[in-house]
């Protein structure tokens, strides 16, 4: 049953990515992202995006990289669809797979929900998780390891590393510190109020300074998580208001990090919650960036695992 | 008006279709099912998926079969779209004719619908019925129609097939016995509830059995139909159970078919009700190479009504 | 920040277009229209829609012929869309560009959103005005313009053209007024009840002339709006039975116009409200004309504006 749910036919999150095959698809994404050849590679190669969670923005993303490696892409949104009519996500991956699909990029609400899918897919098919609970988003991990690696270059051994923010819920915040710990970066600290922290043993490794001026201090990429509304709801943050007076960055803080430090945030921004205009439009921002490298990034995933077609064989 | 909304021009359903031009869409979409290379017939040619009514998993199959062909593929969602504005079905296909669309995929509701919007296409335009009402699914009907051809051989004359389900408002089942019948498959048996039959004489040809146990006895084909909750609503069925205790296929009543019988449904499969995990996932079930050659059969329809396009003036 | 909202790199309305330009652009489309090469100049172009507001119809229009022009065309739906998720137009522009988006289709509910969001975008992007609340729809415009240059030549000068209904709300009207201005017509009548005039100053150059049947004494051409149903809800109308039978175009009034006077329609058609079955399904009506011209002066546009892609840098 689980004959090939693993990292190398699909890509389903950064744990277990050995930091080799994790510098070859920077290396990759970063050749793409500097304007290098887009090639063909996935000519006459149909790829799904197959959306249990809705999620424009990363659908997209990865759309425009499968088109420039001349895939067909399909959109199957079925949050908002007819489409699943009470069929199991197995018999909704098997139905497009016999279709003839061949890659899917799968965004779920469930964590693990994409593993457990992989472990049904026939030899030959291809899952990317787009995004799975709070589990992991490891596009979004590499696209910002590629960005890290274009402002410091390829050894991120002595960066110093600052993630604020809503990690517990964070598939974001997890991919990212899976990506940085395989990368050799040492210096790796969280900063959130106490109940938006995640178990302990997620953060091996880790230093969590909860003051976040504390926090800042020397430190070369700020990495800012979203915050989504549904916190306010359950009760885990006060308000808006408070969140930005804590752990929100503007130009005073950002003062505190070392000269020059770079800000992330993987989008959609709230702007006045988690960052100030100011510096989310400022020269030290790398949000737009972030943004491009990741269709660079989804090109090298897609062309790494997709790029050998099987014979085109329909019925099997 | 009705200049041509007859077969030769578009596929409205499988009533009318010559046998012999039956078998060589049969014959063509086999080719295609075994990996034969699919021309870029349709190249610079506009199809538009017109679904009135939505359905995802048949709008992405025809949208792979016209992909492969090389077309451009347009999606005119109108159950859910602010599209139709008020405006009638016929305003809507002519508008799309006159932006230089010239092959329409179309699903409606209604019974019929697809022939009477047929009526008013213009010489060059070729609709595609993706299922209208009870009415008719006819790319159903030959992508059945060519799954038992592959299992049996061209021909199908002495198989023994059984139909097991809400024939009364299944426009699969009346294509497949359309289909059947063109193609000399005698021995047709009919099981369901009796106020799940249709009329008498839709049942022309065929044998009504209504106890399942009797039915499979020695058949070497399965179709079953699947069972739409909306029975449970009009009260025509009383329980999912009862219908599973009645109708449903499982293992032990697989065995009174013949040896090696084969097991198809149109999916997608409400598992537990018209059959069980065991067979549906077991190796008679051909579920999964019916939806493998749904995409051959289109490509099939496709190429042959829209492969030769007129010349591409836009203004009439 | 405004470097170059301007008509030079983006199309936001037809006020400022020079002359010249607006008829290098008719004369460009009316090649594509009767049949010309589409030249494939977007070739790895990608070209989004983005809609704030939905239409279905002018959406397939433009990705007809992005598509033509052998662009990648994306849909981003932000009305339906989950996409915003509170996030600025300004932010959803900037991401879309920097995944590497270089044309964006913009339908907007707010006056002027589209000039508004053109003075954010960075060098080498282009904006299409696909429609903006009350103030333009410039491609609209230009397909007018290019039924009228079909029918009449290229000299308007002489042409007297009455346009009726809800000018006071229409974008469409804004345009249309506009491009007859700029190609020289001078008999320009506008026919309306008093609270669906616009301000005096947008009339510069009209004849007003409420009655219809006086309105239509001799013209060439009969442009009709679309009566939004909200102009009933809000009060400025009584009822469609009233509206018709004040400004509703029948056969008996068109018999009041020039012979083989031209009635145009921007669609939907609210049948028997605007317009007579008759007289728009009769050979005095250039409404599928207009919907043909469409995609042909869409593509013209987009060629003109993003037929020189710059070298694809992803990374800015």
């Amino acid at each position: 049953m689980s004959r090939h749910a693993d990292n190398d036919a699909h890509l389903l999150d950064l744990a277990t990515m050995p930091r080799e095959r994790m510098e070859m698809l920077l290396e990759r994404a970063d050749h793409f992202a500097r304007g290098g050849t887009v090639p063909p590679a996935l000519e006459g190669v149909a790829v799904c995006t197959l959306f249990f969670e809705p999620s424009t923005r990363t659908r997209l993303s990865f759309q425009l990289a499968a088109q420039r490696l001349g895939a067909h892409v399909l959109g199957f949104d079925v949050s908002t669809s007819s489409a699943s009519k009470g069929e199991t996500d197995v018999d909704t991956l098997r139905t497009l797979e016999a279709m003839g699909v061949r890659g899917f990029v799968v965004r779920h609400g469930g964590d693990g929900a994409v593993r457990a899918l992989a472990a049904h897919a026939r030899p030959g098919t291809v899952l990317v998780n787009a995004g799975d609970g709070r589990n992991a988003h490891p596009t979004q991990g590499l696209l910002d390891m590629l960005t890290l690696r274009q402002v410091r270059g390829p050894d991120l051994s002595g960066l110093k590393v600052l993630v604020v923010g809503d990690v517990r819920h964070s598939r974001v915040a997890r991919s990212d510190l899976q990506g940085l710990r395989t990368l050799g970066v040492r210096d790796i600290r969280v900063s959130a109020p106490a109940n938006l922290l995640p178990q302990a043993d997620e953060l091996d490794g880790c230093t969590v300074v909860p003051e976040l001026d504390r926090a800042l201090d020397g430190v070369d990429v700020v990495m800012l998580l979203r915050l989504q509304r549904e916190r306010m709801v359950d009760g885990l943050v006060a308000s808006l208001e408070d969140y930005h007076r804590d752990y929100g960055l503007d130009a005073r803080r950002l003062r505190l990090a070392a000269p020059g430090a770079v800000v992330m945030h993987p989008g959609p921004v709230n702007r006045g919650v988690e960052v100030t205009d100011e510096v989310v439009d400022g020269p030290q921002s790398l949000v737009l960036r972030q943004v491009a490298n990741g269709v660079a990034v989804r090109a090298a995933v897609l062309e790494a695992l997709l790029g050998q077609p099987p014979a085109p064989h329909w019925v099997t």
